[in-house]
């Protein structure tokens, strides 16, 4: 707890001034970013003066400057908490408190989300469905949606005929399910953050992989949690850091896409999966597999059973998506977890939004049963567009390294020199938008990495990359 | 503060047993329910003794008991606080810590949104859509479809067309609106979850009505604030008990329902809607008008105007929805808020779920274009609905007594003796459910109150008025 505190300082004593109104800034800096919570009571001057080596009235002064400011409040013989500042003036937006979240990688997400004339968006991994499949498949549920449209339409564990259809979809990949198992979520995006509210309180800790899917870095961050960083290989997340990390912290959950890891590709061996399964029972942390690349493979290699499948008694919950075979604009997404679990995750969709689009979750159902089809007919879409992308950065960019996913729609590039966000900003001027490593990492680490996805059509893939070429040459 | 705690622990003193015991049995009691947050810092001894008016030895006794069962933990010279206690053993469900929301009020509406057999339904203020509106309007956006499922189907604010057709729509209710300042939302139960995660805090103050949407309460709950009831009358929301609780407590967000407010279809007038306004403005409190029933007027009086276009400076966020007057299986709604606000929101939607289904959202284009001829059928098709109901209770249950509601869904009935919420329990095994006035209220009062709907043909909302004398009968 004094060291949390230290921490959440940081290097505050490096700074000009005097002493005692660094202290200030840095202490009111942590409540402005939400690390120090609003009611939160801090050490007593004289313990914190011990904590960080400086004089008791160094820590009164502080606190005596914050407490004018009306960021602390004290009472005789309570001790000292933080207030939240009275609002005054200022804009509404301006009115939500401290740890209310515009950070910068949310930024990015909405504005990468939101096209931008003339610009080629690679950092979304996301493509269109394919040509008329939505449309028929609408068609194809002309019946089902007549039965929907006669009722009121809520349904907040999920369609009925949808849970099921999802149940038969994982069994056909290895993982036998009951409806009961399934919670129909909008997206794995809203899977994610809502295992994450169950799960995880403000400075819990939950381990995630480094670099991960930024949704989930957001998912999880809402939650005030601390996100520990576990470096990836080439077979997905480092299983020794992993072991070490389970022992060392108390975690409360282990977020992880073992399968087509976001962004690398990278597959966890069936051995590695069998023994994070362990790893988690035995520590009674829940295990989160993403598992919402698994329906795009790009050779032909089996893809390893899920980890729900290895080990039926680990505490795992596993997430799915029609995003990437189907229509990310369906906004439907699972999670299988046993039936007690999926009951107390559908008390918080209930508080979120009372349930998915049932429009989306009629035509889900028929897609779904369109799964081996679309698969196939998408398989051969994305490995045409990888193999575009993959032939180009050769061809225009042979200095950067990196490795042919097996599946999923990202490659994880390195440059040879420089730094990935200041390269992010030189192709955005050049008309490209990507990712750099920094904002898909937990830890903020890989500053020469890029995140960059194969989902548009090679002639756009070709252009992007000779754009690519143009910013690096720059 | 220090009261603070002390009205969390409860009447701890008067139960039985030693008085160190009993201590231990509330503050774990209060930790569990999350009223105590795990990381929270307990008084030193000598200071909650004083509080409490007990030996400086019972809270040490009490302290000891909760580090030996690992609730607490303390570090000479920097304080007691409160652990999450490890997992060990148990299942999955109940790994999740203390304060995730099993509440009884959201288990009643996950139940009542799951059909039950044969039993009627008064739960949920909402209905079927007018038959065949749904696939003209499927039919009639075609060309949308076509062109949306060209693209990736991401887009947090919503889809532009979208926007603009609800800024259009708030404009023709004398509401002038930009497409900036609209963010399309799943449904209105999404608009108040993201409006209350943006605004409160745990232990903030929030003012809501009494009673009020469920649903609000939900989504308002989950931010851990502490929910402030403002008594409702014949004219919605009391202004004097408002104007009273604006001054005393430093609230952080006044939700209401102003018009054709939820359950008891009151409407608050235009001069008070000004004083509303003015309060919230004066008080620097964000002001959320929940709008979703403003097209279900059932008389001729004119509505009066929303509150956003009284005092179009006044910090007023307003909410709407689709839900009503088309059909809540869309899960389309909408925040109306100055546009640096609808970016903050956005940044939470983006971890929330990435954006609503673009399905639904093209859907809904074309609705809203139909809107003045959908609220005239839908118009005829309630007040019959209302007026069905009104007979038969006038016939059958003479003694209960209620307003006939100018508008919304629903009529808020009063017993004239006896427990609403044990009446509510005869009823389901008379084959209807329905909310008892406790469960729809912020401090848990009403308690010879009943919320009833009429969202259903006539011809079943006689049979379940007839049921329901039946269960009074017994």
């Amino acid at each position: 707890m004094p060291n949390r505190l230290s921490t959440q300082l940081g290097p505050w004593s490096s700074r000009p001034g005097p002493l005692y109104r660094r202290l200030a800034d840095a202490l009111r800096a942590a409540i402005d970013r939400g690390e120090i919570e609003a009611g939160a009571r801090l050490p007593p001057e004289r313990v914190l003066a011990r904590q960080l080596a400086v004089s008791r009235t160094t820590v009164v002064q502080a606190y005596d400057v914050l407490r004018g400011d009306d960021w602390l409040e004290s009472r005789q013989g309570s001790g000292t908490w933080v207030r939240r500042p009275p609002v005054s003036g200022g804009s509404l937006a301006e009115w939500a408190p401290p740890g209310a979240p515009v950070l910068m990688k949310r930024d990015s997400i909405v504005a990468g989300l939101t096209a931008r004339e003339g610009t080629i968006d690679l950092t979304c991994a996301c493509l269109p469905p394919l040509r008329g499949l939505v449309e028929s498949s609408l068609e194809g549920s002309a019946a089902a949606l007549a039965e929907a449209t006669r009722e009121h339409g809520y349904s907040v564990l999920g369609l009925a005929s949808l849970r099921s259809a999802i149940a038969r979809h994982l069994a056909s990949r290895g993982l036998p399910t009951t409806e009961g198992q399934v919670l129909v979520t909008s997206g794995a995006q809203q899977a994610i953050a809502l295992v994450g509210a169950l799960f995880l309180r403000r400075n819990d800790v939950a381990l995630v992989e480094s670099p991960t899917f930024l949704g989930a870095l957001d998912a999880l961050g809402t939650t005030g949690a601390s996100l520990t960083a576990l470096p990836v290989g080439a077979d997905g997340v480092r299983l020794d850091v992993l072991r070490e990390a389970v022992r060392q912290r108390p975690a409360r959950l282990i977020y992880l896409t073992p399968t087509f890891h976001n962004p690398t590709g990278g597959i966890v061996p069936e051995g590695a999966r069998r023994e994070i399964a362990r790893l988690a029972a035995d520590a009674h942390v829940p295990l989160v597999e993403d598992e919402s690349l698994v329906d795009i493979p790009l050779d032909d290699e089996p893809v390893p059973p899920a980890i729900a499948a290895l080990a039926p008694k680990a505490p795992v919950v596993s997430i799915g998506s029609m995003s990437k075979l189907c229509w990310g604009g369906l906004r439907i997404g699972w999670v299988r977890a046993p039936e007690p679990v999926v009951t107390r995750l559908a008390s918080l969709k209930v508080a979120a939004d009372l349930g998915s689009s049932m429009l989306s979750q009629v035509v889900a159902v028929h897609l779904l049963e369109r799964a081996d089809e679309v698969r196939r007919l998408r398989r051969a879409q994305i490995v045409a567009q990888r193999d575009a992308m993959a032939a180009e950065l050769e061809r225009r960019l042979p200095d950067w390294s990196w490795a042919l996913p097996a599946g999923g729609l990202s490659m994880w590039a390195r440059l040879p020199h420089g730094d990935a966000s200041e390269f992010a900003q030189v192709a955005q001027r050049h008309g490209v938008s990507l990712l750099p490593g920094p904002s898909v990492s937990p830890d903020g680490g890989h500053p020469r990495h890029l995140r960059l996805v194969y989902v548009h059509e090679p002639a756009v893939i070709v252009e992007a990359v000779k754009r690519l070429a143009q910013a690096w040459e720059a």
